[in-house]
């Protein structure tokens, strides 16, 4: 199949057939851009997650991982001047009360030719009424004035009846491993450059609509700070550049569906800034970003905490805030792209035509299906299953046709089919069937384990 | 050691100091009940967690996993009872304005004579007057009237302006498994009996102090509901508490140290319920729970979404709503038991003592330190990490002593410590010492990544 006829209605309907995303709160109607995984959904994400800190944390001698929580002390949020500025432009309708942003009204009415980043809010306003741009639910022109609002979730901590905590839902995991340098930097005795890696939820009270998981108010990040002296911030900023596009390359994608994205506008803390960007159903869309961020959120941290954030090389007993190169990347987008990347319609040989996801082995949910050709080959199909799920996540089928099962493990990507026959049960030995050749070997069983653990490394 | 000696301080101390567990937004004074996992901690909680997905999920063919958003739509919860009666009674000091549960006020000052889980609440205002029980913080008696206080975080979805938007953080991850019985079930093709497993975070609003890890506001659990028919409750709900007791066995708990509690209370909709508790230094106190659950969850889900979660038996042609046996374990908790079952203070001969973890080598943080016997033998050592690390988490240490290397190790439970030196660079072999007997193996470098494997297994 050619990758232009993949809509995201096609991804989401077979998504939600096969197991691997439904709506949240599903039997209640969902609750706006919420997704919950499947139980393939789930095994895939898990699986990108263990690939990303493998590669990240586990073969890399200097960085660390943490896990910090998602409740952070406001004082985290002013620091990082989230409770100041992380806003939107937002309109109600009068009319059929829905909030809009205004940037984005402008942006669909001009068809992108008119740039909202570079105009106030009155000149926003001006452009909506000039224009005379309507809601586009209620078909109305009833507009409140433009009010900035602020996409941080906020609750309540309820400890005292005094009003003073308000708490947030963090709207990004870095604060948690800014606000842990010190803490990780001690216990671990790094030397600088040295990085902290954290995986993590995090909450955003966007309005825009999702395009499936591509942007949802709830999404995980995978996250790499990289601490180094300032000087050495444009080296490394290049080497992560090139390590998160390896990263991609060495999960399957192919390098004619991915380019780098210089961004246009950099952040006023900020020295270089960059996306990588997939071709995704929707278009060319950010999938990671790396920044150098300079010595600015150590910096903030050590204005707001009163923490000296310091590093004092122990060779040249130089004292300095390290400079940050920022590598992040949305698990939930990653996993999106590798579902659209990995999809595929296929025509074979008689007329027949399959559905298969093309996973890397370490991705796909399930590596191995056990099949027994007929009913009462069960018991020693189950006896493989339990050698097997021992190693690795394995599935069983025992009904329907042998080509129908072989279908169903195609489209949600088993790299591998061991079919039990009567054989078997003489010599020991199965069949295994390769997902993207359809090629089959005949291996003996006590070779298995050693055979399916070869093809679904990731290094 | 005796485990009595092990006190609550003592290990937060210890964690903080080797980087298991720091204080949630640490340099800003924290924010009460929220800790943060440092880079052992994220090792240690994703080993448990990997460890109990592996048991629960991977190894049973009828368990399918799933991960829901944490975001639900508020139906969930009136569905569910938490949005009427998820509270505690609170009473405020009108002096300092400290919030404080009215029943562990009336706990605490009775020495645990009087149980207010029988009392009303003006039986319990009555009862505080009349005793006349005073703030524990400022020594007053000023209080406000008892009010039921949900402990559900809710923050606002603020998608329209019509104040319709109230949404909570799920105060358990129970219902993101119920909410996706059916699409589990259809997507799957599940016959019941089969299981939904989750592992994710819930949020309470809690006002208890939190015993370090073990209460905190923000918490993982790992729940597996297990879907049956109601005349096999009783014999699953056995079947399950074997189940949870011998998975604690199988990560090295001491039979002695774990108990089960039945519940003194049965909740109005369960059949039957207990506790596996584990001795803390606090106390014998609530590790996991089972329950049968009955068909009340998925009726009530049935009643308030109007969708049928009746299953049709493809063989009997019955249709019934399933029961569900519920086995849920705090994974933080659990976290907190095996750091406690782990720890140890050992007396060495010559007078020397040492700091031991002795974890299940699965869980380790790392299953092996790589320590260069001299710096000059820094390159070996470091090709030899990056051999290693293609297969586990591995750590590095040039630094001090051999023995000093060795119980830096100790203290943070790495079951094997390989030490490089220039016999190594003569015949490619080095000295691999165990953690808990300390008894040292001299090993060809080729078998060590499956010498370390066989080592670090959880079956």
């Amino acid at each position: 199949m050619s990758k232009s006829c993949l809509t995201m209605d096609k991804l989401v309907s077979h998504c939600k057939t096969v197991g691997f995303v439904y709506p949240g709160s599903d039997i209640y109607g969902g609750l706006a851009n919420t997704w919950d995984y499947g139980p393939l959904g789930v095994e895939l994400k898990n699986n990108i997650k263990r690939s990303w800190w493998k590669r990240f944390v586990q073969e890399n001698p200097s960085t660390y991982g943490v896990d910090a929580a998602i409740l952070m002390n406001s004082r985290v949020w002013e620091a990082s001047g989230h409770t100041a500025s992380f806003s939107d432009p937002k309109m109600d309708c009068r009319e059929c009360k829905t909030r809009y942003r205004a940037d984005n009204l402008i942006e669909e009415h001009s068809k992108g030719e008119v740039n909202p980043d570079t105009m106030t809010n009155e000149e926003m306003e001006a452009y909506i009424e000039e224009h005379h741009i309507n809601c586009p639910r209620c078909g109305r022109h009833n507009w409140t004035p433009i009010r900035q609002f602020n996409m941080m979730f906020s609750t309540s901590r309820g400890v005292t009846d005094e009003g003073q905590d308000l708490i947030y839902l963090r709207p990004e995991t870095a604060q948690g491993e800014f606000v842990n340098f010190l803490n990780v930097q001690r216990t671990t005795r790094a030397k600088v450059p040295f990085g902290i890696a954290q995986i993590g939820k995090a909450f955003r009270n966007e309005i825009t609509p999702g395009n499936f998981i591509f942007r949802t108010i709830e999404f995980e990040q995978m996250e790499h700070q990289w601490f180094c002296k300032g000087e050495d911030g444009d080296k490394f900023y290049h080497e992560y550049k090139q390590k998160a596009w390896q990263y991609l390359l060495d999960l399957g994608f192919d390098e004619a569906e991915l380019r780098f994205k210089d961004h246009d506008k950099l952040a006023h803390y900020a020295k270089a800034a960059c996306d990588i960007q997939y071709n995704f159903p929707i278009g060319w869309s950010e999938l990671n970003g790396i920044h150098n961020r300079t010595d600015y959120d150590l910096s903030r941290h050590q204005e707001y905490s009163g923490k000296p954030m310091q590093y004092l090389d122990p060779v040249t007993n130089e004292k300095y805030v390290p400079y940050d190169i920022e590598y992040s990347i949305g698990c939930d987008r990653l996993l999106l792209a590798v579902l659209c990347a990995a999809y595929d319609e296929e025509q074979l040989e008689g007329g027949d035509s399959r559905v298969v996801m093309h996973f890397h082995p370490f991705l796909a949910p399930y590596k191995v299906a056990i099949l027994p050709l007929q009913k009462n080959l069960g018991d020693k199909a189950k006896e493989l299953y339990a050698t097997l799920s021992k190693h690795f996540m394995c599935t069983y089928d025992e009904t329907g046709s042998i080509g129908k099962r072989y279908r169903r493990q195609d489209q949600i990507g088993t790299p591998m089919c061991v079919t039990i026959d009567f054989d078997t049960l003489e010599d020991d030995t199965v069949t295994v069937r390769d997902r993207d050749t359809m090629q089959q070997v005949r291996l003996p069983i006590d070779q298995l384990v050693s055979y399916v653990q070869e093809r679904v490394q990731f290094n």
